[in-house]
């Protein structure tokens, strides 16, 4: 279902290739100052046209159509919309039947019996995470005096990457990265043992970004190389401070008043211009797929804004 | 919120040193044979007992009170508890003021304001995850014909950790591992695009499982160091079959049909002997700490069926 | 929070003086054929404009701006847009300090603290319903050959009612009545016993209706007046049906295949022309109140194509 | 699925003629006192083997299995369990094929295939709402200093009802009743418009009471034949203090701080002595049927405990 959060609560809408997308946000509380100017910084963030990102240009302006009155937030469900302008549909037909390696082609047009709208990734598109930018800005403001940046690490396995997009993009080829997440001035007591740690939390909804292999907090996957002496945290003060923080602020899935940290893993670009021979379903046998279209070489460039947006609607979900 | 799931969902309860812990599960289809003798297999395995784990032993017998009828499951909610007998309290007053690195002794006791009951962790215990384990197994009846396995296949950043151990162990230090979880005749189309990805899913209860750092699916980690040409994963038959399975078989939050493959990361276990110097919130000064009881040197070790439980349950979840 | 249901789920949205209101619906099985005019029907008979309802028309066009694709649902969320043009906002600025007895003025302004959009009863309107009705539509195509008839009974007390409304209407006076709904080819078996029951769910979102007071199944109040031989109801065939039908198609929660009946009673219209003593927060004295705008002389003339939508959605989300 | 609430969480176990019935209340704020001796007086309430009630006996001793310590919860989950001692089985075996009018035996046995524990009622037996009671005493606290008061205020269509009782009872017959609930010290603001209104959420956990055919609000169905402008309800004070109260304390489904107040009704016991000619699903006829066990001639007389805890219940999980 295209919804998460229990208090704070999105609910997304809106294909590629439709007339608009959306978000719906509700269980605001009333009193919040919002206008559409607001949400311009991190939804020009995420938007498309940067270097090693697709050449496809939306305005992405936020249209406010409820829940904000003189120019504060009333308590009602706030619906965001962005028109879809950009669209060249004929792209995406031959992909009902001969489906890109590494998209949702095929789960879709299984799961979907073939009804699913297809053009442009339809409601799968990175698109899509619009309304999760929009909906982030919001909370943004609601978990105030709570910050979260977001920004990318790694790229192809570098932490300077600026002439290997270049080269893959030059080759028709993609790439993916590492994005860390911070969040400071963090309370101490957000999350639940059980299911709904902070950890839960935040992995569910990094999960929904189209893109994400792994996601890890504190120390992550070194942890478990590891001894027990190595990777506990003392702490040092009365407001829990701990001297490395290799736990990324949580403990027994509570926060603890550290910063919190974790990154995320997120694939190369599946859109790729290079041939590649994949089944078509419609001839029965392996065949070479071009993929034209305009695409990014990679998308874990834009993907530190949705992160942010992502950790703040949590943040915000668990202190309404 | 102790619950996890929506049409297939379970409620947990108890304290490691009260009288029982348990576990409500709802949402079973009526007319699953189901007996006490089903939960031993599981429940054997992820006991304590075994070499790198405490010496700690509890019978772990499933007393099922509610739900079964004739030997079959009813359609109402399954409770199923289990007595704790081996309990001693006196170990763990001392961690109110002077809470043990890793464990959740301080953000227990500030967000309940100190009346959380710390004694062998209390909720927060790993003990608490039998009721998991236990609703793994209806889960896996559930479920069939597909199939869960999951194995350590890396401790202390080894593949081979024998010696490992018991080095560990003489020294009164601890060590974490490496997890892989897989799932075989996987259907196509489990899971939602937004936010019920089946990743979000897993992600969501594998975080809950106490000690869990990090997970990742497919190749996981890797993939963000690798072009798109690289990580594409082309499909070959009209199954659905890719050539390597780098996505763990999912596309776009939806089964694909390959099998299911994911790894997480758990931290080495934080109650060690070996003293350690840590905030005393009593005297306000950083002291030595020493934690006595019984502990696994290992519990990444425990690890595996439960990770296999959680998997059912997000399976059965999504498919009941 | 403005969301109902749990496998069909509808999300509203909007003002009643914003710019537009409407709904999201999601879970929606894919490949149901849907088109803007097959809300037209449903969408009229709970439109303004008819004798003893208010004479603010709206055209009432349902916009589709998501989920569809080939005239088909895709299986993503489906959202409806309704432009509101007919605005007269200058009605309702009093009532923010001398708020109107029966609305939620006052209710609103203490819960939103000042913020909430007040005119035309802002989220609170009548005409939020129409979201409601427009969902109905498509709960009714999905639980097809289940088919639910609402029709008015009951007006101001009689059964003829037609010279007792241009009578109120003249006095500037409102009356309000009894709607019964009935839902056909129901099968054995919907709903769950606790906490889900079939009344329990149709009640829930029938008193999100604004102006419901009551509900009442099959015999309803009668039955608390009635001996167990007198209310019982036999079998009478292999199928379930019962001689009388006086726990109106449920038993235990679940529905036995018998008709589904229910009634409700809906209050007069609050606003009437006729004026009102009552408390002015901002002079701290009663004082006359007198409300102009346009309004429905018994706006219970209008709810039975809500309350069959609130049926039909309950129903769908029990049966998808 | 047999769980209730967001915040306050509330789950339910067991059968009639189980080992034990039970219930988890979740989402308890930490360190509110609470002993097994809290539970004695609201179950005695409800127990049987008053004047007009089933002659079975429980001694219905709370028994705390988790969430409390040192006399306070915790924060964790509290699991209350009560033992089943007196159990008839032998009474039901016939109802599998000859089903109760009135009663769940038909759409369980259609509904859980067969499977359905159907001895005692099963899971759906009156006896099971003693965990709703149990649950209640603890919401009963939370929400202090809101108290709730139900009461029966008519039986058989009477306010005397002594003799009545005891005539139907002599006659094998059974009696239905009203009874009203009323709380105050209730604030403004509790309850959200859309979906989930104050009526919306009592009448769900309302109509969850076995045997419940109507709830109705403040006027209730006598609006419905009232004019506006003897319906309305006109403010008096800063507080929002009404003349009358005919909305039962409820504007736009938010609470306005007045008496709440509504009344439900209750259907005659469906177990009577007189026999009753109906359908049996194994001969294929209309045949007599002779209920024999211990009934209560009026349920309804156990019934106010029950609505109580189930207003208390609904407004701890609003106010959490």
């Amino acid at each position: 279902m295209n919804t998460f959060g229990n208090k704070f609560r999105i609910s997304i809408f809106g294909e590629s290739h439709g007339q608009m997308i959306g978000v719906v946000v509700d269980g605001v509380p009333a009193g919040i100052p919002l206008s559409e100017e607001d949400f311009t910084e991190d939804l020009s963030r995420r938007k498309s046209g940067a270097f090693g990102t697709t050449p496809r240009v939306e305005s992405d302006i936020a249209q406010i159509q409820s829940g904000i009155f003189n120019g504060h937030t009333t308590g009602a469900p706030i619906c965001l919309t962005f028109a879809n302008k950009n669209r060249i549909s004929t792209d995406y037909i031959q992909f009902e039947t001969h489906p890109r390696p590494g998209h949702a082609d095929f789960t879709c047009s299984s799961k979907y019996k073939g009804y699913s709208d297809i053009r442009g990734g339809g409601h799968h598109s990175g698109r899509v995470t619009i309304g999760l930018v929009a909906a982030g800005v919001i909370a943004k403001k609601i978990i105030e005096p709570i910050s979260v940046y977001a920004s990318v690490i790694e790229i192809g396995g570098t932490k300077q990457w600026g002439s290997l997009i270049e080269k893959a993009k030059n080759a028709g080829d993609s790439l993916g990265g590492i994005i860390e997440c911070r969040a400071n001035e963090m309370p101490v007591g957000i999350g639940e043992p059980f299911f709904d740690s902070l950890e839960s939390k935040l992995a569910h909804i990094i999960f929904s970004i189209p893109g994400v292999r792994g996601i890890e907090f504190g120390d992550g996957f070194a942890a478990a190389k590891m001894m027990g002496s190595q990777h506990n945290d003392p702490f040092v003060s009365s407001e829990g401070k701990t001297i490395k923080n290799g736990s990324g602020g949580i403990n027994g899935g509570i926060s603890n008043g550290n910063e919190l940290i974790f990154r995320i893993a997120v694939k190369p670009t599946s859109s790729i211009s290079l041939p590649q021979n994949t089944y078509n379903f419609s001839s029965g046998k392996v065949e070479e797929l071009k993929v034209e279209g305009r695409h990014d070489t990679c998308f874990a460039l834009r993907v530190p804004v949705i992160v942010e947006a992502a950790t703040a609607i949590v943040l915000a979900d668990m202190l309404v």
